[in-house]
């Protein structure tokens, strides 16, 4: 196989042919032609026989499909498409009422970064969330179904990349903006960018009893590019950090134009201070939200110069340090939490931009590590000994090293130019170790071909051993920003909805089934089980919905098969609409009847032997 | 593991309990204490380590979720999702202009059983067709691209479920209606069922130059349900086949209903003598369609009577015979196309229904097979010696039998409820025995949970051993119905797009990148390319795109990097669109910038080291 050069942009290029990129490219090629003996030993790592269950959860963010991704560890067998930001006919998402009203009339989202609700810092298997970038929302999913709970528009941002990372007891995430805009979205010239654009974090909170989020408070930064953000841990638990780039403010082709500072920043913030700053009222209103200008109502945020254009910044599990990694600048830099507390009690400032102190480089940074030929380092995730593995988008490679001493231990080649990585519990006080998965950008020849557009490339390493191995590699739809890995005994998911006497729409016997009419509204309060639907008990023909032009349609369903795995669709052919019912659940889809005619209904998820004689027929009279 | 009663309708319980199935249930529960050296070995046999590839692609319907999955055998593992009837955000598929506009405005379809185009009977590799359950439509995908080309609708039917199989060399594919509905979908009372409603089947033809679909003509059969269909192969080359179900012509509850008579049927024509009927003017025109009725316009139409509620009839490799399964009688029926041919030159019929000839049962049946407690059997795929697999849904295994004899060869247990299998290569002249794949309808606890709605299960069956093996079982989202499998080799794609220099759109120099206005039409030729925008190439800012609120926006975009696997997207954030362009091609976005104030606009594929500096800005004036 030929070596592959990697994609670089034109600047790019010119950048690092200046240092090594092009003299001495190394590690080199992985080996291919790989000996029968270790593909062996790899094949029985991967392989989860029937009967047995993988060990981890892979939860990966499907980026511009929408969706999140849910795999098996160590088979990455994809398990499941959840439905977040997009609709999706294989479950009914955004077909029934509640989905619908949820995604608010969007048709997709850019779901980046998805995060795990935390207990003391550690998964606690309860929650996911995710952001879109797309068309700039949050999203909650509850972990007992699998289902999204909530979403929420994210007002006055454009595009929540970084994160939906928690606070160690899910207080807070903390949402930055990918791209600065003016407040309330306004019209405002590009000339006027400085002046007239702000990059505005939100402080979403959860109400887990409402499975409700919201937004506590925003704050206007400057008008920068925000990207991976991390909460503290531990001893810097009322602390957070995110990362910027464009902190030159430029306006266009900021491939050349936000790369001319040595440095951007890093943002570090105390988040039990803008809490405190909220209940004091230290804050304007704006748009209808609580915002903190940091130039006007100032504390308790600080910059942290940072090698230029950086990607990743990771707290370690500890809570001692965070890394960042600058992707034009081959190099990881350890910050101490301590030292940057210190230097902020003792106002060890070099000045300040837009009204913000910045804390001089030299009082914070503990550490820069610069391994030969470890080229676009992105981000960090750690193992259980506190090692840190960080992804090198342009040399195609896993490094591992040590925080503490900035040694390479051990690098591993990766098919080609990982994002992220994620490691098993890898965000937490206490990563497991034992995994690590490459979030791959870039596949080419790795899978059959699909075409031009190839699909994305995970692989999964194995860090048992004494060194890093790539045992499986796994294509995937796009796009994976970001992912989660959590141990699956903390999950604990429902097989079957209870019953909800409370839920009027309900139906549990099957004579209580009916159609009542109300003006031009018809509501049908039905049944699906197997292996028929019963929309109206009385009727000659039980199965049959008759209507007029115009109505308006609400068919309220239940499924009575109380039993694991047996759900029931619902379609009316040449009505572009389905639904899903899942063992006991009760659902709702509301449409107008605006075309006559006959159209046959059917389940459309097969259930039984009979599934195919589970139909009925929908009538619309002239 | 507790032994799994399988899912069955309180009918069927009855009638089976009548039988055999609570009393003997064999074979018994599969082995999940499985021994470790097995494992080994079965985990060696699906493992495909980096730098090989799969040796068969999977081509499998994605049921309700409107999308063709493609999977890799033996490793299983999900390639890419391609988009047919569904829109999807992370191709950009719905979103672009053309792809917009093939979807018709519909949101999803229920798409169900793939077909691989054929030459001489055998996969050639070239294209892929598809049926939309849902919304009645009918689909066509290029492999070079792994693209949806065209998609029609398919008038007068209501479910063109059971196939988009197609003839030796492409020259039909025949596409029934899985329900009856009056010709045009008209309003009509069920109690007029009879009279009023019919089955249409259409002959759909595909222009290979043109990349069009058409309908040749339609046949107003029955007002049956139509199930799954084959076509003829060699000496049965002209003739195809397919069931019926609900001959009994109920309306309502056809769980009993449609399970009264004895016999239903199975439809036998010649389409060489249907396209002499439709040549010489025998047919009528309706809705705007060269309509067949046999009642009138008779020849080539015959009925084979068969085993009550058949699901699948499949023609041998060889054709000479074709194996009908009854879901509710447990048996495989073998007929003979040598026998029909003879009894129809015979007219050696027992009466007719609908003016369609019955030929009598003995004068075409050859053997019926009825293995010891395999239930609710199916749908029968073959291998290279021309053996039969069939699934049984019921007693969740597959059995391997010989149609010659009937013996029983060999069985093995699935989990559970097997619809279709897929053999590879399984439906051509040619099969190639090594592998079948049993798409299994219910996974209950085969995989790591996910909440109450459950993946498919896809499982993997060895077949060069002494005894069929299950070596893989893949999860799988809603729902895989059929599939194909085709060897790797005979599919032949491009990884870029050759330049057009006849696509006005298309624009390949960055100077001549341009935004014209047309009035209140706004037309951007722009360029995508690592790491930038160009909209305009002599504009100040060249990646902004400045409108007036209310302008209808025209997007042209070509990638001009011809490199493979460099495909850049195209979002706007808020205004809810996205789309793609692989390397090389050109695409349009069409929009009304309804919403005044400032968007960001960005790359979404992640394409190089500076991918998040791909950016500019929609500025749209009040």
């Amino acid at each position: 196989m030929k070596k592959w050069i990697p994609p670089v942009s034109g600047l790019l290029t010119g950048l690092l042919a200046a240092t090594v990129f092009f003299a001495d490219f190394s590690p080199s090629t992985p080996a291919v032609t790989a000996e029968d003996s270790k593909n062996k030993s790899n094949a029985e790592k991967v392989y989860v026989p029937f009967g047995e269950k993988d060990e981890y959860y892979l939860m990966a963010s499907g980026g511009h499909s929408g969706q999140m991704f849910i795999y098996g560890v160590p088979s990455m067998r994809h398990i499941r498409t959840v439905p977040v930001f997009t609709p999706d006919p294989a479950t009914g998402y955004g077909y029934d009422k509640h989905s619908k009203e949820m995604l608010g009339g969007f048709t997709w989202g850019d779901l980046h970064h998805p995060a795990l609700s935390e207990t003391n810092g550690d998964y606690d298997g309860k929650y996911l969330f995710a952001t879109d970038v797309g068309n700039s929302r949050a999203a909650v999913l509850n972990l007992e179904t699998f289902t999204t709970k909530d979403i929420i528009n994210v007002p006055n941002t454009s595009g929540p990349h970084c994160a939906a990372f928690v606070t160690e007891n899910t207080e807070y995430m903390f949402l930055p903006t990918r791209f600065a805009v003016p407040i309330g979205h306004e019209y405002a010239s590009l000339d006027d960018y400085s002046e007239q654009y702000r990059g505005v974090m939100s402080a979403v909170t959860f109400d887990q009893e409402k499975e409700k989020m919201d937004i506590a408070y925003q704050v206007a930064l400057p008008p920068w590019s925000y990207d991976l953000s991390d909460a503290g841990k531990k001893s810097s638990a009322d602390w957070a950090v995110m990362t910027t780039y464009n902190t030159e403010e430029a306006t266009t082709n900021l491939e050349i134009n936000a790369s001319q500072a040595d440095r951007d920043f890093i943002v570090l913030f105390n988040w039990r201070e803008l809490e405190k700053k909220i209940a004091d009222g230290q804050y304007d209103e704006v748009t209808g939200q609580k915002m903190i200008f940091p130039e006007k109502h100032k504390g308790g945020i600080y910059l942290v110069p940072v090698a230029k254009s950086p990607h990743g910044v990771d707290v370690t599990p500890d809570g001692k340090h965070f890394i960042a990694s600058g992707k034009l600048a081959p190099a990881m830099t350890v910050f101490s939490f301590e030292k940057a507390i210190e230097a902020i009690e003792n106002q060890d400032f070099a000045g300040e931009r837009n009204g913000i102190p910045i804390i001089k480089y030299e009082s914070v940074m503990e550490r820069e590590v610069n391994p030969e030929n470890a080229l676009g380092p992105l981000h960090t995730q750690f193992d259980e000994e506190g090692m840190a593995y960080t992804t090198m988008f342009i040399s195609s490679e896993i490094l591992k090293w040590n925080p503490a001493t900035g040694e390479t231990l051990d690098r591993v080649p990766v098919q080609y130019s990982p994002g992220h990585s994620v490691a098993a519990e890898g965000d937490t006080v206490a990563p497991d170790g034992k995994y690590i998965i490459a979030l791959n950008k870039i596949a080419k020849d790795s899978y059959l071909s699909v075409g031009p557009s190839h699909p994305e490339s995970m692989q999964l390493i194995d860090l048992s051993g004494d060194k890093m191995e790539v045992i499986q590699s796994a294509p995937v739809n796009p796009e994976p920003h970001y992912a989660q890995m959590i141990k699956a005994d903390k999950v604990k998911t429902i097989s079957v909805y209870d019953k909800d006497e409370t839920n009027k729409d309900a139906v549990y016997k099957q004579e209580d089934a009916k159609i009542v009419r109300k003006g031009n509204e018809v509501h049908v309060y039905g049944i699906a089980m197997r292996s028929k639907f019963i929309f109206d008990a009385k009727a000659e023909r039980p199965d049959v919905i008759e209507v007029n032009k115009g109505d308006k349609v609400y068919i309220h369903l239940t499924n009575i098969d109380f039993d694991q795995d047996i759900t029931h669709g619902f379609a009316i052919n040449g009505y572009d609409l389905n639904i899903e019912v899942q063992p006991g659940q009760v659902n709702t889809v509301e449409f107008t009847a605006d075309k006559a005619g006959t159209f046959p209904l059917y389940c459309t998820n097969f259930c039984s032997a009979l599934h195919q004689e589970m139909t009925g027929y929908f009538l619309v009279k002239p």
